[in-house]
């Protein structure tokens, strides 16, 4: 049976990619025993109840350009993805894009195709998992036990969060997580051997994984026992399975099978090596069969097993059932933040500590770290202890000097459910991380990136240090929430808007430097930061001579701007936009009523790249940003140099007038 | 003598640090016996002549954030850094930035600091300087023959383009580059053993390097010895070299050594420690005489053996000589590209094959690669052999698929000089590299990127290789020159500028997809990129209603929009922006002569995030871009889906009418 159903597996996937005429076939070919082995003979998944069994195992396809096999296995699986979904591959609205997506596809667990994020997610997958079994589980109740699993290339590997995250996983022992390495000897333009040398066995025993090898990727009782021992390490695995890419096509072993459709004939050719000769799309009873006795029947009596096991734990532990389902329903409390008062300052990162440990007291389910700057992005919560190897049930991440890991393991973590998740580094550094916060965007996950020093206001550390496009660059990402809060009050509404938002990663970017609170933030900065721009002071004079535009740390200096156009005569109203991305999406009424169309003397300050502000201030006003790098010296003076100050400001409405 | 000069470059670094109130300590105090016992008694660098040596070995301090040593031994060294410099160090306008920066400082070879990428600097100076000795010795004249050495600490290990790097450099064998690893086992937040259990040795040896260990970090002898021994290795090595994070000082082996000063009383015990009893910023004049007869002596008498060796060189192989000064000084013949004609159509893509063969033959000194995707990005030179550990002289560079340190290297390789290089990936990807693209523009490196794939037009790949942020996101970097041509002419005129372009980098963004020639571009396309926008079909019937804006892929649209106005009784004109930045940059007489500021009826269309194009449109135009992802279809399906047809464009401007 194993053989005929891996052959339907090769050939519904080059069927797939011969459809679409476009797509990948040569990792199907290569991988479909071991996608079968592990699907067929120990995946504990129920796809007739899809995710919604919480302790299911979790798969990820790493290499998500392998997607036809990934949709084909799901198909033969019994997921909600029929033959006609494989017709439509890669076509306009159909559930099976050219790579993987979590929101398109039912049985998918991540979106996956740039390479190494999808070992960065499995990492954060089985992350969550050990922290929600020490948090929940109980002696004879262990009602968080499942392993997860991915597929992965030699693109994976050689990417460098490949490093970052398989470096952190072998720290924290993640024992109950399985990566099948698809070690086929090729890339993408020719042989691996073209551009790498590396030990793979070396290397992962250097970042303390098991490595296991099968020598022949076509010998599924082998994967089968290779996934078992992996199964009983204790260390995360890497189970190395040679293969051929392209296995039974005409370019099989070679790079030439690995991105195109064969052809026609190509196909034909192909089916009868492996011995299957069946018209296209067509899957012999016999198969269907085989993953109803596999998959899908052991999948069912585990799901019911451990139905019975939480029902088990309910009557038993009551409270914490409750808090694991409120967790997993991302239920939240009315949240309750402290206010600041007018006459008082503080750096957003200092208010972003008070924020941590405030909400992490009405949060249990919130946890989170820092990439190696806890100590500066003040991300640490004080009471509780770290998440490690010997205590998974900590709060406090130590992600290590790995951004980008950082991200995608977030990614990970918000894909599994059952926490809200958040990391930190310099804002600088987002563009380490940028790549994953995509992925975060893509997949709409609520990941929370708290990003401090986010301006030249960094001050000594210089160039190198200070965010200039930054804003720019992650306001044009689709799908991110991007909050630059103006003082104490903003940043904290920032916060708790970041915990309701459920359908996309939430960005805080928070200064190093000390923010006056301002007049009128407690009480509109909540709608504020909802709309992403309001009006903070209306013009002290009663006309509307013109309209001052500022984020975060530049508010204050529009305030004081606003005050001393006044001692000229003009009325100017200040306009606080914490959010300029979410402000440009409001419907014309609203931005009217901040923004009237008849006053177009206007100025943005932010001290960032101008890039964006243009859409505000039109052919006819001013923005007063920076379009070089930063310097080295303390902030104050680099303010003052780059022109971040109430007098220039002034000077320049003056001069649009 | 060495404990002395060892204890004065400490002593200098904490003066440094605590006169301006802000710096590193941690390192210096710690790495100084390694930087001593590499500069004083091992490197050949000629302190007098500066950088102006070019077969001087190269230092980089990856680990940046030490630079208080660095400016520390700059001055001992002979460097043009005075006492007073090192008082003025993160002070406005001084040579002494926080992290060292290459364009502000007489002897620093690379601006580092952003952790990781400095071994991605050294890997690419490494790399140039293996093929230009592969292209230039002669046996018996051996001109091109040195080494590269960075100090790099735990931070940089842990990020994952070091292992993209170190890999890339095991693979080539790049055995002229040392590396030293400050293993001070501590982390900004704390012990290293917090986040990371990685075995360095096992690692680099599974990457094909030497391991070398010095047990004891103030053991000069032992340190140069290593040194030595690593020279004559044929592998690159990396010695790890045990220190103690703030060596000395009150708080010697904890992290908050790290990156604080000390305080005045801090720094007195410290340099009790020490044994080195003066005053701040004091340095024995036996230690001046230490340097003078080490590294200054030394390198004085290698330079100049060195000139002679070239000028025998010279000598014998005038024409090779001829070819190394023209490559050194960047010297560029009249570069002659082919032209397109109205008609015809061409992908990008394409047409960046075409220009590659042409100029690689046009000039000698040009060379790159794709991070695997040369076959997609169309990049291979034709008619030259593959970069590798057995062919340095190849041109061809298989970076692998290591985005991040593909750029990181190429910053290498720029600043080694004697070469231009370029990389090449998938647009989208640029992701993956913009940390290193923002160190590129901030150390004014003439880097080429070839991006292709850009747009939605992709296709079937779907949302997670579609770009729509990133033209925003890379058009905001200061002091880089994104360039996105609208067909073939401008295609090669981008080419053309890009090698013409010496102090920024060049990202050339191509389309996946065939681009019909343009009516304009074959003559107004050179002085069009120059601008960075121009008119490219002004209105056809004599009166301006308006303007249409596009730039790459849409611009062809603006043009069939334009016709369909026409035919309605409406003249607009076509604006075609290859650089949107570069074009906000030209003074306001250019901007009036193609944009008038009397005509307000605009429309930009751009394929990505509309962010950046409301400075052109202003209040009353309006954009065509997008602001979700995009999707998994044929890419002009996605096209028509996305609005980006003429009909659309119609139709919006026929609404802002």
């Amino acid at each position: 049976m194993t053989n005929l159903s891996v052959a339907a597996l090769r050939a519904l996937s080059i069927d797939t990619v011969q459809k679409a005429n476009s797509g990948h076939p040569g990792l199907p070919l290569g991988a479909s025993p071991m996608a079968y082995a592990l699907w067929n003979n120990v995946l504990n998944v129920n796809p007739k109840t899809d995710r919604n069994w919480f302790n299911r195992d979790r798969f990820v396809l790493a290499a998500g350009h392998g997607s036809a096999m990934l949709y084909s296995l799901l198909h033969l699986a019994g997921y909600d993805v029929a033959i006609e979904d494989l017709q439509n591959f890669r076509q306009w609205n159909s559930i099976t894009p050219g790579h993987p997506e979590v929101t398109h596809t039912s049985g998918i667990e991540a979106t996956s195709g740039p390479l190494g994020q999808g070992l960065g997610q499995v990492v954060g997958l089985a992350m969550a998992e050990t922290h929600l079994a020490a948090k929940f589980n109980k002696a004879g109740h262990e009602i968080i036990d499942h392993y997860t699993y991915t597929i992965c290339g030699d693109g994976d590997l050689m990417e460098g969060i490949s490093q970052e995250a398989l470096s952190l996983a072998g720290h924290l022992k993640l024992n109950k997580l399985v990566v099948l390495y698809d070690s086929n000897g090729i890339t993408l333009d020719g042989t691996l051997d073209m551009s790498s040398s590396d030990d793979v066995k070396k290397r992962m025993e250097s970042l303390n994984w098991e490595h296991i090898l099968v020598e022949d990727g076509n010998d599924v009782a082998a994967i089968t026992k290779a996934i078992e021992a992996a199964k009983t390490s204790d260390k995360p695995s890497l189970i190395e399975i040679k293969t051929v890419i392209g296995f039974g096509s005409p370019n099989a072993g070679s790079n030439k099978s690995h991105g195109a459709p064969f052809g026609e004939e190509g196909n034909a050719t192909t089916k009868a090596n492996l011995g299957f000769n069946h018209p296209p799309f067509t899957v012999p009873q016999e198969v269907y069969d085989d993953f109803e006795n596999g998959i899908i029947k052991r999948g069912e009596l585990a799901e019911n097993a451990w139905n019975e096991k939480y029902a088990a734990y309910k009557a038993a532990y009551p409270e914490l059932a409750k808090e694991l389902e409120d967790a997993l329903n991302n239920k939240l409390p009315e949240l309750e933040l402290p206010k600041y008062e007018v006459g008082t300052s503080e750096a957003s990162r200092i208010t972003n500590k008070i924020a941590i440990q405030e909400l992490a007291k009405q949060v249990p389910y919130l946890w989170g770290g820092s990439a190696d700057l806890a100590s500066s992005n003040n991300t640490m919560i004080a009471d509780s202890s770290n998440y490690s190897a010997e205590n998974y049930g900590g709060r406090n991440i130590w992600y290590g000097i790995r951004e980008f890991a950082m991200a995608a393991v977030m990614n990970g973590i918000a894909l599994h459910g059952g926490t809200r998740v958040f990391g930190a580094t310099f804002f600088v550094f987002s563009d380490y991380l940028k790549a994953a916060i995509r992925m975060s965007a893509i997949q709409k996950l609520p990941v929370i990136y708290v990003l401090t020093h986010d301006s030249i206001a960094v001050g000594e550390d210089g160039a190198t240090h200070e965010p200039i496009e930054q804003l720019a660059g992650l306001r044009a990402i689709p799908n991110v929430q991007v909050l630059r809060p103006a003082d104490g009050n903003e940043t904290m509404e920032a916060w708790k808007k970041a915990l309701h938002t459920l359908d996309k990663p939430t960005i805080l970017v928070l200064t190093r430097q000390n923010l006056p609170v301002l007049e009128g933030t407690d009480g509109k900065a909540k709608a504020g930061i909802e709309h992403g721009g309001y009006v903070l002071a209306d013009t002290p004079t009663g006309k509307l001579d013109g309209i001052l535009i500022g984020s975060g740390s530049e508010v204050s200096l529009c305030v004081d701007a606003q005050a001393q156009l006044k001692e000229k005569g003009y009325g100017v109203r200040v306009v606080s936009v914490p959010s300029l991305e979410t402000f440009l999406r409001e419907d014309k009424e609203y931005i009217e009523s901040v923004l009237p169309k008849s006053t177009r003397a206007r100025i943005a300050v932010e001290a960032a790249s101008p890039l964006g502000w243009g859409a505000l201030t039109g052919l006819d006003g001013d923005i007063v940003a920076i379009d070089k790098f930063g310097a080295s010296a303390p902030g104050n003076i680099l303010f003052e140099k780059y022109g971040f100050t109430a007098e220039n400001i002034t000077s320049k409405f003056l001069n649009i007038l």
